[in-house]
């Protein structure tokens, strides 16, 4: 039987140079739909079962994050639901999986995949819950839903927002968002129920639902990088971000968290707004003290690595945490999870991947609820 | 609020007319992606919670099976995953649904959909069986994998070849499979573990991917009603059928099941192969026995209602069973489960739904398992 | 860590003689509670962890049934959910297993149990179906409840009594009926759906609970064989049949189901009512119909071995089956399953156990369905 | 159809003075089996569906803890599983329900029972766990096996031992277990993979499996408060607590948690041993440390209620966690849930429950994470 890789599926994207030989598998990363963003791929190999594959990614040298590849294994499940890690190397131009399938289909991809199936199905779970809604807010450049769940009761003193995967490849952020809602809707959380007491969540699980499909690494179906639109956020080209930047001035907000993943960094941290001109030394304070608390809540979390302060200008403001730091003077945080593991806590067998990213979204909860009345 | 009809999402198919008063939601059965063939809908509602709509489908009437809409009422699903059925009429013309949503966003589908993402998770969980394996054998038109799955010992003596979906928008034909898998790979199942020390399963669980995804009815990427292509297959039009027609011929094959939907009979049952020219008394007498068993083993099959007997001609041996049937003189049947319900045994609630399809497709085992000799 | 064998659980049972060194544990077989019947055993083994142990039975040769012990394999679970069976050797006298536990603790048992816990969380599920309904309908020796399901409607033409487990140790009993009733709940199920259309079901699950948790193979807290007493069931010795007897008397009957396991004979059967007095061609041949049709529904099921016809005498009515059977002029059979596996289908990894018992608890659905007019 | 009232099955426990009519169900609390101790009771109702039924309580007045009813509500299940609580009152001598049963069967319980099936269950599950091991380290007055769990490298620097149910009608000590045991199992538990980096755990879920079976509030089958034998533990009365106290000795311990239920305040909070002797100021703020990191981890947990300083006396020695922290100096804690519900945060619909006990043990991983080095 011969070998094959395929596609099509959510967010399948690979190109093939030569798949004949399983010894010899050369492939190319992939293209974002329509932008020049190579990084993500995600694509299934059949008939190679018992046989030692060696899987070349030749391009990766050129790949937008090559320092994404350094120290990282590839993801791989035979089910689509249990995923773990394959031996993976990377000499700075072609990165190589070594690994031999035990059964005929196996999916290999840069990190575990959350389907819009699984998003749609999310959002049907949750919607059943009585504190929970689900509403419309707009339509994305492709024609699909951009949909909003708000947990708890709108009139509710403290606003907040979470906010997820502006950049579409960075699938933990989405799975964050699953373990944070569940254990927002669990009544047997305390940490939850106190919250809810005082606060109400507005949760946007998927900010770039054509790019998720598409198995874009960064941006929209319009080429456009979401998180550099919030400035003047358009119909045409950021029809995502407009949508969900109207709803948070129609709604205001106290505390706001935008959910990503890093390629190279193979930690947790969060990038705060400090930069911003008019950052008082009391949101210094507020901003730091949710971070200690998050570490309290969860050892996957840290502080001593992240990236360099940046300095101001204008264009910052048109990142979503900044842009929300700078309007609303409120507690603004862009939250980072690893590609690759938590070098201070690693698990090869699976590197970092859903459940965790999951238990770290449960474990936020908590700082959350330290920091309402910072 | 306003309301909002969507559907880029699996199978979703709609053409939207009007959609700004829920009184007064107007649509239009879309046709498939490259035939004329109207019939298939899917789509999400939503902002519609608490008020009483009244949804449309103006151009019923023209449909490709107007009279699949005489006594039919829609399904409906909150979640994606649980369905039922809402209050519907059909005046000849105009199909209209009368319905109060409960919740913020309501799915409305001809019948409960199966998608792609399930398909290729029961692939994988099947695959993780060590008496199943699943092969690649082919690609359609839009580059998706045709998967066979193999349950039990390829050298037992009996051949059952099953293939379902080749008309995509009949998902009850995979739901049907996907019971009859899960039975057959059930170990306390005394028929599954009978039947494999002598038979063989081939199974295509989806033979029509690219229709199935882009919410057709009928035919495939290219336009073609693959049930029609079973003489003269051909890679551009047709990949789907040539590839398993190719495998079928390469295994051999003792039984023959094409599994199917009707759109205006509230029955299940089977077309036999009795026009065929050389059919025998002999395979009359064992087509006839088969049926007896299957109603014997689910009161969800008869054989009372069904379609009247074809005459022969040619372009008969383009359907899958009596090409089958022809080529192989072995027991070949199409299967036909009902959009509708079955009326020998109504659910009102449900209708006939997947779990119920499921059944059936466990419930065929023992027919042929007591069938084997025959 | 020295080992240890305990028994304080629900119908734990075991004489330990000596149990120091894993290579020469010595059991031997406990009486029933009140009566001198050795058989059942259930126990636990700790400390013996990747030890090669040696288990001897020591008066297996004793015990009532010491052709239970010919070609058996002992049952045993770490975790009391999943049991499989252990290599077990018997010389006529004593019966021996050679096993080295996975883990710390291990369970060994004459067959899969079903404890009283379960049984209770049987029936709270069932009775939180709309078709069901549970009822107390007496208490036994010791002061447990006699609860009676009856699932369908009470005014329904044909009632179907279905008792299980007279004789406690014969768990498989109940695993038949809690197949029996999932069948019966499941809307998808088109035999129960046509069943419970002209029939209900009145379901004893468990006719003996303190023999159950006692752990007693034959006999209730008093010591009376329960399937001696339908004749002159007294308060004092057997209330459990009292209660029951009165019931059927006050419903009336037209199937009428005892079900057993049998220790010797490795295979499923019943035994009928041919030898009483006044049976008519007429029942005979029902009855054989049943037979016939439940062979074509359960591969599992089979009418070559069995118990020899006995002859009619008066002492035959104490029995459950024979005095219906006598009393009603209905189809009334004794169902036996093998303690051991079925011969002709056998499993070695697991043998006969609860789910295999539960398909076939399911499987008779469909006799019952097709001899409704008999 | 009469009502009925029993409580032949775990842990029930109930006087009937009458129960005829359902608007006058009269009983009494039952003393422990052993000793003179009333408050635990269990019972099940039945034929009592769509009854408004008025069920006292006579001598709730003479409990041992009369307190312990003052704003009190009644647990109760129709299945065993799903516990819910239902409309009580206490005039300081008759504790009244008045309840309308849905079902025709219904448990009425003081606590949400923890089952010995269900800690068999638990043991079994955590065996199969390759970070876990269970271990026999003795035998109850009954002949019951008194299991210890291991979680973790033994080598470990820190011993973290956690002891549940000493009082075994307090079953939400259990529940707490189970989560605790749950969370610490989890590979996706960060706060758990950071422990076990440098603690090992010794639990012990049941410390009293008789009083649990037998339906006793606070005594073993001896009659013996095991909370006051810490000091002279025997093999006749209290087997129980020496065989964990020599398991103790043997493996030392760094902290010790000792888990109860509180009848009377409506609060979590812990007993400390600031009382002891040599209670040093360093001891004192490790002690105040752990109790602040556990109320940033829980909102259920909290220190304004709790129990009034106890003197230092010999007989305070005791008890388990003066015992240990006298002996071993360390941080050493008796836990208290409440029977009620916890006031600062109430859900009237389920009270205190298992599923908040176990969340509330969940959560003690963290401050026991962020204490070690104290
Ligand atoms: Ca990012
Ligand atoms: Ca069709
Ligand atoms: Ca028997
Ligand atoms: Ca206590």
């Amino acid at each position: 039987m011969p070998i094959k890789i395929s596609q099509l599926f959510d967010s399948g994207a690979i190109d093939v140079v030569q798949a004949t030989d399983p010894r010899q598998i050369d492939l190319k990363l992939r293209k974002d739909s329509s932008a020049d963003i190579h990084q993500w791929f995600h694509f299934r190999l059949q008939g190679a079962r018992g046989q030692a594959c060696t899987i070349r990614f030749l391009n990766a040298g050129q790949a937008t994050y090559p320092k994404g590849f350094e120290g990282y294994q590839v993801a791989a499940s035979y089910d689509t639901e249990n995923w773990f890690r394959v031996p993976t190397s990377f000499d700075g131009q072609v990165m190589t999986v070594n690994h031999t399938p035990e059964l005929d289909s196996i999916y290999y991809a840069y990190f575990e995949p959350y389907t819009w199936e699984r998003h749609l199905r999310l959002l049907g779970e949750v919607a059943e819950n009585p504190i929970a809604r689900v509403h419309d807010i707009g339509t994305t450049v492709d024609g699909r839903d951009m949909n909003l769940v708000v947990v708890g009761n709108p009139k509710a003193e403290k606003k907040i927002w979470v906010i997820a995967r502006q950049h579409p490849g960075e699938t933990m952020a989405e799975w964050f968002v699953e373990g944070m809602m569940d254990a927002l809707l669990d009544n047997s959380n305390p940490v939850s129920r106190k919250l809810l007491q005082r606060a109400v969540f507005y949760i946007v699980p998927n900010m770039n639902p054509d790019g998720s499909v598409r198995g874009n690494l960064r941006t929209n179906a319009a080429g456009a990088n979401l998180n550099r639109e919030w400035m003047t956020p358009s119909p045409e080209r950021s029809p995502e971000v407009l949508c969900v930047k109207n709803k948070i001035h129609e709604t205001g907000v106290d505390m706001f968290f935008d959910i990503h993943g890093d390629e190279a960094l193979p930690y947790n941290f969060v990038a705060g707004s400090e930069m911003l001109e008019d950052f008082t030394p009391e949101r210094l304070a507020a901003q730091n003290a949710f971070i200690e608390r998050y570490m309290a809540a969860s050892p996957d979390f840290q502080n001593v690595y992240g990236y360099a302060a940046s300095k101001y200008n204008e264009e910052l403001l048109t990142l979503a945490s900044k842009y929300i730091g700078h309007t609303f003077k409120c507690l603004s945080l862009t939250l980072e999870m690893p590609f690759k593991d938590n070098a201070n806590l690693p698990d090869p067998y699976v590197g970092w991947n859903g459940a965790r990213s999951a238990a770290l979204g449960a474990a936020m909860l908590q700082p959350i609820l330290q920091s309402l009345d910072d």
